[in-house]
Parts: C-alpha cells; structure tokens; sequence
C-alpha cells in the first residue's frame, strides 16, 4: 500500500483505508487519466510578467535592471487620490459595493465623457470592474460563446487571446503593420474568412502605441452594427496622447463596449480597478457575470477613485514625463540598431521591428537582459505569427532610465 | 435611412454612409442574429446582491433596514490592517505585485499553515487571489474543461454553480439535508450517476454553517485522490468556528485545491483579497491564467493583509460577537416560527426550512423586508431543488440589530 499511503491519512480506519486501497489499485490498473488539468489551462503565459520575474531575480542577485518591460506608471498614485483613500480608511467601512460599483464612481465617470466626449451617458451602463483585466474577462463572457470568432489585431494586449481561448472562444487574429498604422481596419475585416461574432480593437494600442482616428473608430463601430459583429473597444491609453486626443467608441454603436481603466493615464495600476461602458443589452448579464465572478470590485480603490478626476494637473504633468521619454527614445534608439520603430501616439510603448538584429526575440531579450540589465519584452508575447522578429520597450519609468538605458544598449549593439 | 441614422456618424462620408446602408437592410432582409448576448450570460444572479439593492432602495426611500442578508462583516478592518495600509499609501509605489502574489504575503500564508495544521506548505504552492471569487474561477478553469462534471452540495454557495455553468461546466448538484448535517459525504458522492471530474466541498459551509469533522474532510479527500476527482476545498470560514476547529483539506491529498478568503474570519470583505493552496500539477496554470486575467489581486490589499495574522485578538473577539448573536438567534427565532434550523457549528448563518410557512421563499423574504425592514436571503439562491422552502439569516451584524430583528419577527408572526 505504499504509493497511497502516501496521502492517505493515518486517522482512517482500517477497513475504510483498505477500500480505499483496492479502488485505488483498480483505477491504477484501468489506466485512465487519473488527474486532469483542463486542456484550457494550457493557455501561454504573459511573458512580460516571466521578464518581469526573470528581472526582479537579477536584482535580488545584486544585479541592477533598468525596467523597461512592464506597461506600469512608475511612482505613487495622485495624492488627492492617496488622501482619499487615507479618508476612507479612516471613516468607511470597506465592504462589499454592489456589483456594478459605487453610485458616487458610476457619476463621476458618466461626467468624465460630458465633459471630455460631449457625450451624456446613462450611468446605469457603467460597471466598475477590478482592473480592465475583469473588463475584457466579463464582455467577453457575456457577449460570446463558446466557439464563437473574435478578431483580434496582431501584434496586440496577449491577454485578450489568452482569455478569449481559455474560455473557448476562437481568437481570430488579423495581421497588422506599418501599411495601416497597426491597427485593424473595416478593409482587413472585412477580409476574414468565415464567420466573426466580435472584434477587439485597442486605441492607443499595446504594444504599438499606434491609434485610429475618431473617424476611423466610427467607421469601424459602424461597420461592426452594420454586420451584426460585437465591438469591444479597449481604451485604457487614453489620456497618454503625444497628439490629437484619441477617439472613444462612446456613442458611436449601440452595441458596443467599451473597455477603460484606472491603471495608465490614473496611475492607479496596483489599486486593479477598470470600468466599462456597456452596450443595454448587456447590463444586467454584466451585473449577474459580476455578482458571482467578483461580487464587486475592491471598495477602497473605488472610493479613492473618485478624487481621481480632480487630479488632471498632477495626471498630465505625467503625460508630459512620458513625452519626454518617448522623445529620448525615439532619438537614441536608432544609434544603438532599434531603426525600425512603430508611430508611438499614445500609451507609454515603442514597438521595434527588429528582423535585422534577430530571428529569435526573446532570446535577443534574455541577452540584452542578461548583458547590459535592460528589460524589455520579447514580440512573441503580442504577436504569434511575427513577434519572432520585433520587441515592445516601455518607457512608463523615469527619465534617467531612458538615458541609462539608450547609453548601454548603444555600448552594446557597437 | 432612419433605423441605421440613428447610430451612424455624422461625419462619415455620403460614400461610407450610402454602403454601411445598404449592408444594414440586407443583413435586416436576411434576418439573422443581428446581436447576441451569450447563452452563458443567461447566470442566475447572485440573489442576495439583489435583495441587497432592495434593502438599500427601502433605505434611500427613508425606510429602515436590518440587515441580515449580506455575508460580510460589519465594520472596518482590524486596526493593525489599516495602520499597515496607511502607512503603504505613503511609503510604497502601489504597483502590479508578482502574478501568484506578494513573497511577504504568501510566506505568511505558509507560517499560518505550520502554525494553525503543523504541515509545512511550500510557499511555492501559495497563490494570492483577488478574493475567493478569483480563487473559484482560477481553480475551476486549471482544472477544469467544458463539459466536465462537478458536484456541489444542494443548498450551497451560488456561485460555484453559476461560475461553473458560465465556464461550460456541468454543475451536478447533490441534494443534502438534515441527515448528513447539510454536508457532503463519499456515501453521496458514491450515488452520483455518471462520470465525476470534480467536487466542491465548504466546510463550514455557506449558507447552512455546517462542518465536516476533521476525518471527513480527510475520508473525502482520500476518496477523491482515489477516484481521480478533483477536489476544491473551500475554507474561507475557517477561524469562525462554535465549537472544534474547522478540519482542513490541507495534506489530505496531493490534488486537493485549498480556497480561502481575507473576507470572513479576517474581516477585510471589501479589499478583495483571497489566496489557493494549489497542488503542485496546478501551480503554472494557475499563474499562467492570473496573468492573463487579473495580473495580480489588489496591492495595497497584499500588504496590508501582511499585518492581519497579528491581530488574532482583535479576530477573535469578533467571533464572540457572533457567537453571541448566534445565540440570540438560536434562543429566539423559534418563538417568531423559525422553527427548523441547521446546525450552526460555523461561518455566520442560520438556515431555515420554512415548508411550514411558506412554498415561495422569495415572496416571503420580500414581504419579509417590505413588512418588518429585516433583509435575509430567500433559499432559492442556494437550492434551486428545495431552495423554494428555505432562508438564510446572516448574524454578521451587531448584536442591537439581531435584538430588533426578532422582535420585529416575533410581532410580525403573532
């Protein structure tokens, strides 16, 4: 009885153990698949999270990294938002909101597209959701199911095609480059084969920072009711713009969703809190997806979240350091090989084509990593089909180590 | 062109506009689907969220409410948590932690498992989690592919059955009752018709409060490791315990997935925050799905939970509350016809079979709250089999509001 006297606590009676024993041996003999892990379990991993881990551990080694993986705001969250959350801790109970989030938050936000869209929304189609990481995991449940088609831009967020997959719906993906500033458009569309029940797209986009013009989202919102294709529109790089302002998807369908967060422009990244806009038809799926999947998102970054649409000055004045970073890297880079860079018009992204230095990105990362402590992400993250060949540097960090960085890798690539 | 003008923007072009037209009425012509939702959209609410809303509608309408509906805590966190919080608001970037959770956090997790069961865990196995909730869906797709079968307990927590049916698993459900205390059992489990992937047990459980002892937890895991079943062993009422201490499935079996929660015994409902013991075929799948669809639970959270092992005082003291609310409840529901109640041997609740009183448990708890201002939660979230005979009472409030809610019940019933 040795293999199940292993787990088999010692407390059991003899008689239950020796049951126990003989089902074992026989299931042990029929073969069968003793212990499962779902197939979909099988989903990648988001490298830039290993990278992440593969850095840290280099700086627990002594090591310095100069971070340039992670798509994070650096520093601390607005102090009116901080004060906030000080007050809260000190007044509210931090229980259960309901599940489609703080009334006072719901307000807040349906001002924010007033004003900044000129778009009065109903704040009953706003949810509050823990990070837009929750945003895309609930849309997608709600709008589709299991088999259904999602386009999906590559390069693009590898969340969306991890969470798409494991919940067994097919990812679609729709090559894009430089010909249509990395972006899906109505014209790549509309040349999928077969059936689409959805399409994602994401302006300013990760990895490429890239954007489509509102006329572009309009004309995409447009086409997708036309069809009958579900829109999910990801805006959580808006606010991080080096030029016009981006344009939302907000009122531009009556089916669409739109995706935002608290965690880029809001700097509220490790507070996890997002919202959606949600299309009618989908509020109260969302709210039951909501009730049983999340009861309701953390209440004390919600409360602090309301301060944080008063913080603009502080909030821009970011926007600027990342103008500033950009600017760095968009000089330098080109000295130390990264030529072939991507339109960076938003979010805090330079997306490389590196085919001249490379057949193999992540190994081309784990060197750099490894040779000169700059941490950047491999393509093959955004892009299964061409991110062999291309990187994403993030320059959401300060300055100096934009600087430090663009120093060693032109030392590097001499 | 009226239907279609109504959402195609003004300032796409006669050309765009004329084509996106003509598409439409085909499309209207040929009456398809023009949009879905998901037929997995189609979850059960989460009941007692709803009757939650009702409560507080009666409240902002200037009408009373006692709450004994909602499972959480009343009052704050205990005082070490938010010191520990305030003190992270002006001191640590709150960014993105690691995906399986803060190394600080999970070593902690670890020693409270050496300390409180004498087993050496590998912190290794420690996944942090934004609540149970995330825990429950993590846990179900790593292990778990569509079409898989799961037996639940009959009446249960609602979401497992909800989050299983919205993942496109089978959800078995197996009617418990008086005989077993409202508990699972390998005599049940043996019965079930048909192939079994899975099983959730709750010890104590919600919404009935019973316990399994210590051997039974161990003879159901023993009986699942046999078997082949996955067992998910949720523990998040652990520590709120009137009698023996809660058994856990932890070193029962080496497949076992341990749930527990930060919102229960350690009071903090509203910071979303939970951790997993994963069995270790589970640990990468596990990362590798919170990466993709959380990131990380909430991080300001993760290191205020760090301080909340030293407050076991402050913890424990909230449990004599609730023993003492338990017994004002025990002693006095029976005079106001409440008759028929579940062992409550843990967790904050009082289940009632109320067939002697009514066949519509929703009806009663509405006209419950609109007749007397107590909220409590109709069966048929736990049991849709039997569900339409029973309640739940929560006692996590103050002991005043469980004096006032059975008067208010006693005259009510007179």
């Amino acid at each position: 009885m040795a293999g199940i006297n292993l787990f088999l606590p010692v407390h059991l009676s003899a008689y239950v153990r020796a049951r126990l024993y003989s089902r074992w041996v026989l299931r042990q003999r029929q073969g069968g698949k003793v212990f499962g892990r779902s197939s979909r379990s099988d989903v990648s991993p988001f490298i830039v999270m290993d990278v992440m881990r593969a850095a840290n551990e280099r700086a627990a080694q002594g090591g310095d990294v100069i971070h340039l993986e992670v798509g994070q705001p650096s520093g601390q969250a607005p102090a009116g938002v901080l004060a906030a959350a000080k007050a809260a801790l000190d007044s509210d109970p931090i229980g259960y909101t309901e599940a489609l989030g703080l009334p006072r938050l719901r307000e807040k936000i349906a001002d924010h597209y007033r004003h900044a869209h000129g778009v009065a929304v109903d704040t009953a189609r706003i949810a509050i959701t823990t990070g837009s990481s929750a945003g895309f995991l609930l849309s997608f449940l709600a709008a589709f199911d299991a088999g259904d088609r999602v386009a999906v831009a590559a390069p693009g967020y590898p969340a969306y095609r991890n969470i798409l997959t494991a919940l067994g719906i097919e990812c679609v993906l729709v090559p894009v480059g430089p010909e249509s500033r990395w972006q899906l458009s109505v014209a790549a569309l509309a040349k999928v084969e077969g059936r689409l029940d959805g399409v994602v797209v994401a302006s300013p986009s990760n990895p490429t920072g890239s954007m489509l013009s509102a006329i572009e989202v309009a004309e995409l919102a447009a086409w997708c009711e036309v069809q009958g294709i579900r829109l999910i529109s990801d805006e959580i790089y808006h606010g991080i713009v080096y030029g016009a302002a981006a344009g939302s998807a907000i009122g531009a369908g009556p089916h669409a969703v739109i995706v935002n967060s608290f965690s880029k422009y809001y700097a509220m990244t490790g507070w996890r809190l997002g919202w959606m806009v949600l299309p009618e038809d989908l509020v109260r799926p969302v709210e039951c997806l909501q009730q049983n999947l999340f009861i309701s998102a953390p209440t004390l970054s919600q409360i602090a979240a309301c301060a944080v649409f008063d913080c603009t000055d502080e909030l821009d004045a970011r926007v600027a350091a990342y103008r500033n970073n950009r600017d760095i890297l968009l000089n330098e880079l080109p000295s130390a090989g990264f030529t072939r860079l991507a339109p960076s018009d938003g979010a805090f992204y330079l997306y490389a084509d590196i085919a001249d230095l490379t057949n193999d990105s992540a190994d081309f990362c784990r060197r750099m990593l490894a040779e000169t402590g700059v941490a950047a992400t491999p393509g093959i993250d955004f892009d299964p089909l061409a991110g062999a060949h291309t990187m994403r540097f993030s320059f959401a960090g300060p300055a100096s180590d934009m600087e430090l960085a663009v120093k060693r890798l032109k030392a590097w690539r001499k």
